[in-house]
């Protein structure tokens, strides 16, 4: 999908949050703000949100001098996650659909994310999510699809997030193969963040070679983009992911909350809307089947 | 003042909505988007608020191809201001200190901007801020100041506040020049405004040769220039002429609403504040005398 209007507001608003976040002092920040401008005139006129964060993203941590400045946040919304992992093990255990539980607590697990909400607070915001209905579920063709693959492809987003995506794989009941981030971006999972949710233990974690607030295609490793295309099945989560495959003709089913007013817009849908889209139907106005 | 972080986000959600006013195409909003941002990093550091805001409507102004888009929104608040003259001039005869209560009708006025405001609802919002008191309020030295002078130069700001500035010139007793921008700045006023205010009944409208939303000495006529340096006392309208001259060493009382958060820290007031600030405590912090 290409940036909304909407979206640029939202890239300066987001470079004063993150600067804050990485300590970077006023002149620094007022330099990024100078360098990620000179930028937008040069992007191509297809450029997605997450591409667009990708360079704003790479801006502010060229100028902060670290490479991974949400360590230390990823790791605590991991260890947070993980103090929840028995009780999600537990809903889902109790539930009468348990593999449509656990698809509803990953996505509750999207909810997880520094690039577009201010503050999270984990427990409170999760219960919240979690009683909360899909506006498009798309649950009948995933499960249809399933039962046809041999394994699926899962696209990993937030750190934290991760632990509630291992509570998908464990009913998904085929060979999962779980991917992340390259490398640092944002609170984005990379393989370490994958490892400390334990998601190592029961699916293979690869990564998309992509250093982008999403998957987008050009910033893709060859291999990885072979990957995509032998996919039989392949769950995406989170808006970044969206954002740079929601014009790609592969097997998708995207699991995310539209937490964004372009987002929302795109798929027609209102702001804050829990999603499962089945890649026939990326895109629906009145459907909330 | 120097631009804040805060400005940023907040030029680009002035682009948004000024193009909505301005029924520009999407294409065209991007356009603007890439346009602004290519010259922002050019910019000098120390520029002001008003003098990016300049940049920023001079663009969206091109790309509409209408020199005065604002201009029946101009009227219409002149008007709207206009049918509440005769109250305005009745709370004034019945104050015991009708000077004080004139400066309070002209910066309740000044709530009037469409730069910073999504909508107005004149009649409702004026009232609520004729009911606020000054939270800095140097008006006993403008009093002082205003007894010894010959002739006051005073610097309008927005159209509809025209009006409200002219219940405050007929209580100064003094001869006034009243300032209006060169050519169509947003909804700020130019001669004709100022002209259907009734302003040219009571005092000699002059133009500032500037061409921005605010007085910036860059963009001034040398005429104008020598103007400001000449006068005794200077009654300044509104954040974007404060922005323009917070620096300057001139005799001007600032008499402004500090609608955003940049200005509001800039002089040490809480946003929303109201202010009549003396040349000599241009900024403080914990003064509400």
């Amino acid at each position: 999908m290409r940036a909304a209007l909407e979206c640029f507001p939202c890239y300066y608003s987001q470079i004063l949050k993150t600067a804050r976040m990485m300590s970077l002092t006023e002149e620094q920040t007022r330099e990024a703000i100078a360098r990620f401008s000179g930028l937008l005139p040069g992007l191509p006129d297809s450029a997605t949100p997450a591409g667009i964060g990708r360079e704003l993203y790479l801006i502010l941590s060229e100028l902060s001098g670290d490479p991974d400045p949400y360590r230390g946040i990823k790791a605590h919304c991991t260890r947070l996650a993980l103090d929840m992992y028995p009780k999600m093990k537990e809903r889902v255990r109790s539930s009468r659909d348990p593999l449509k539980e656990a698809l509803r607590i990953a996505v509750a697990g999207n909810f997880i994310d520094f690039g577009t909400s201010e503050q999270v607070n984990l427990k409170a915001g999760l219960e919240e999510v979690l009683d909360q209905e899909f506006f498009i579920d798309h649950y009948e063709e995933l499960r249809d699809h399933l039962d046809k693959v041999d394994e699926v492809l899962m696209l990993g987003d937030n750190a934290g997030e991760t632990v509630f995506d291992r509570v998908l794989i464990e009913e998904l009941g085929k060979p999962v193969r779980y991917v992340v981030r390259e490398a640092p971006m944002i609170n984005d999972a990379v393989r370490e963040d994958a490892v400390m949710a334990g998601i190592d233990r029961v699916a293979e974690v690869i990564s998309s070679g992509c250093v982008a607030p999403g998957t987008i295609r050009r910033f893709c490793s060859a291999e990885f983009w072979q990957t995509m295309q032998d996919a039989q099945l392949i769950i995406s989560k989170g808006q970044g992911n969206f954002e740079g495959l929601s014009d790609e003709s592969l097997p998708i089913f995207f699991l995310l909350k539209a937490k964004c007013v372009a987002v929302a817009r795109e798929i027609g849908v209102p702001m804050g809307s829990l999603l499962l889209l089945s890649p026939r139907r990326k895109s629906c106005t009145a459907d909330s089947g």
